[in-house]
């Protein structure tokens, strides 16, 4: 294996496998989210990415050689299950993901007792692991660009073995505000920043994050190091495939059947607390209360994948969502109109079809590092339609003017800007839609990637 | 009744009243908290005090003339028992309480829905007649100390009808952050904020509220007007009386007879979710199962009493900390030794005596306005007990040096901290003990209420 000038250091990589019922690795489809954004943008760069072998399957594939691919090296990080699972659900998903969303129910979490420092132990072994094998693999003067809270301590302890090296830190999450972060264990939060303030550059977002990180460095006495802003875009061109797809075309067809001529209110995510799925069902519930002339003649098409389904506290938001959402239907339903359709089968598809004909998106996130839906949608969408969106989600420092704003906590106010979206006139959309497409192209996923090998000096 | 040149107006007032077997109002113990603060201070100033009847009990005892007293008229203003319970349920209680001590789950309050708005016309509707009240009372030019969250629109309401007046409104618990408090319907934050600011001045006990009060007004686009800081403190002279007296000597020596020449970790909290009994319960567990050499050597003594059981919340929390106390209990307690002893029948003569005997006094709220017990303990304890005390509370602006900081959220750190506070020497022990006495009484109650007197250019 030769060395790299560019290795990217993510904990979910681009592929992922399942076994088939030999026991076999078989490719699963698409990564989505981070590593679904920039694989495209790595094919062929000739960079080392250095991810973690997940499940069984992933390890078995690695070992196979099913990891390689023209031009993009993929390298696997395999740490022992046991330990994973501590430095991945404990650390990262159950208390640094809660953290930075400020989803903490305070009174009862995060507690630190005596299995959080065996779980710390677990996430320092993990950086530990990225740090050595991106050592190993980077040539000299490098650029290495680390992903997101899962890899908060690589900067520092790759910085100490390879000065050499430029690195640059990217959270894709929010960051937490000053006061939410000490809800950390204090020796625990001081080496979180400590880790990402040894990089060469630390990016965010927005630059309500990038705020956040250092007053949380202000906080704890942390120097913060260089910083930087850069909001990931779409990538219009996988887009236009994606859309000119057989797949697509099918699921088009099938949408506009389920949907007839009824105006659609469309909700795309992975099914998970920050995105805050509850208070929409909520809100449409209250907008098909206040406004029956809308009633047989909306349907909301919430779609999505579950995740992190090992989290209890993820199963017992899931089970809530689909409570919610029987709630509206049972209220509201006739024998030919179902006003939520939910599924969470994972179709991207299907998703990606719904962002085609939407009226109404609807992204009401309690808390967003970006929402790449929030762009990819008004991009694609052919029908004018109208984006509410969540002041609180990092796009809306880019899209607040022609979205429609809503404070996501605030069950009242999103079912009003339901309505009035719904009610929108048609040149308003229009002219709203074609806005918020131009705000959407000033910035593309490739224009991302070079802020961060800009910000690495390369 | 004559006017007054100084009024008073908090939702609960100095006295308040039980039915009897006959239906007859009978005074209850003597208030705790604000109003039991303040009392005394203003017992033959001449000041009206306007307070809510927030029992039918009260509203005979008003009607009965059983609430005035030499010196001090107490005026109530009486809502519709719905409405009340909306405004100081709903809105006090349930809303900006766990607002501004930063305790909700997010992702599912506070919701905001059809309901808050009836809510919120109540909370408005009480604060209009809490202003009409004074505004009939007061002098020309009279000083009004509007206490608290339940009376933020006073201020506003009443700067309108009587610009003569010099009022100050003063803020008893933490204030939000300003990304906390953008999660109430943006419309009622911004009221609540314009409310305190057409105030002379408001007041907060530490700086760090103050901050935050200014921070938030930032946010909303709100002039916040003048502010000032000035932590309450304690009546030196009513705890002496308190502790010669014969309830507290019986409640010692019961005390006494129950503890043995055991240590003795004491809490005296109101049994709520700010107050993190939780988090101590789980600490003592974990320190006893990491020092095993205290086991049967010592007590934890958790007094207090329950409040506010109409709210769901509450109950549950009630609930819990029952449960995780019989949980330390049932896996550490022998024949002869209950490790915790929990008392919430309110026992105030008990309460104070605990103070008087502890080794460890254990304050560890997760968000505390200013907490204080941890001024009144070191004040009256005879034993030169140590105070472990939350960096989250109030009070840990002043009393940092001497006391043991804890933060709350870490329930490792918290059962470290209690073996370190109980291993202390002697020597060490009875010197923060005297530098704790030293700087709790550079600050009394009644220079608290000369800075609220000052603040309104009296």
């Amino acid at each position: 294996m030769g060395g790299a000038d560019l290795v990217i250091a993510s904990n979910r990589g681009p592929l992922s496998f399942t076994l088939d019922s030999a026991g076999a690795p078989v490719a699963a489809g698409p990564a989505g989210g981070l590593a679904g954004a920039l694989h495209p943008l790595l094919e062929g760069s000739g960079a080392t990415w250095v991810a973690c072998a997940m499940s069984d399957a992933d390890r078995l594939a690695a070992d196979a050689g099913l990891m390689s691919q023209p031009g993009l090296e993929l390298v696997t990080v395999r740490p022992d299950p046991d330990a994973y699972r501590m430095a991945y659900d404990v650390v990262s998903n159950s208390t640094l993901w809660f953290c930075h969303h400020h989803l903490f129910d305070l009174v009862r979490r995060p507690r630190s007792g005596a299995r959080w420092s065996v779980a710390w132990d677990a996430y320092r072994a993990l950086n530990a692991s990225f740090a050595a094998t991106v050592a190993e693999m980077a040539n000299d003067g490098a650029a290495v660009l680390v992903q997101d809270y899962h890899l908060c301590l690589v900067p520092g302890l790759l910085a100490k073995q390879r000065p050499d090296l430029k690195i640059v830190h990217f959270s894709h999450t929010p960051f937490a505000d000053p006061n939410f972060f000490r809800v950390l264990p204090t020796d625990t939060g001081r080496e979180l920043l400590s880790g990402m303030a040894a990089a060469t550059a630390c990016g965010f977002h927005t630059a309500r994050w990038e705020a956040a990180y250092l007053g949380c460095c202000a906080d704890m006495g942390v120097d913060p190091g260089a910083t930087f802003v850069s909001p990931l875009g779409p990538d219009p061109a996988r887009l236009d495939a994606r859309a000119a797809s057989d797949g697509c075309r099918a699921a088009r067809s099938r949408i506009d059947a389920l949907v007839g001529d009824r105006q659609v209110v469309v909700r795309v995510d992975r099914v998970e607390p920050s995105k805050n799925l509850l208070r929409g069902f909520w809100a449409f519930d209250e907008f098909l209360e206040r406004h029956p002339e809308w009633r047989g003649k909306v349907v909301m098409l919430a779609l999505g994948y579950t995740s992190r389904d090992s989290l209890a506290e993820y199963l017992a938001y899931g089970t809530e969502v689909e409570h919610a959402v029987a709630r509206v239907n049972d209220r509201w339903g006739t024998d030919d109109w179902r006003p939520v359709i939910l599924d969470v089968a994972d179709d991207p598809d299907r998703s990606f079809a719904a962002l085609i004909r939407y009226d109404v998106l609807l992204v009401n996130a309690v808390r967003d590092g970006l929402n790449l839906v929030a762009k990819e949608g008004p991009l694609v969408n052919e029908h004018d339609g109208v984006l509410v969106l969540s002041r609180e989600a990092g796009a809306f420092e880019e899209l607040q003017g022609p979205a429609l704003a809503v404070n996501p906590f605030d069950v009242a106010e999103t079912a009003e800007v339901l309505a009035e979206a719904l009610a929108m006139p048609r040149v308003e959309r229009s002219r709203r839609a074609a806005e918020l497409r131009d705000l959407v192209l000033r910035r593309q996923a490739s224009d991302w990637l070079a802020d961060l090998l800009a910000a690495a000096g390369s």
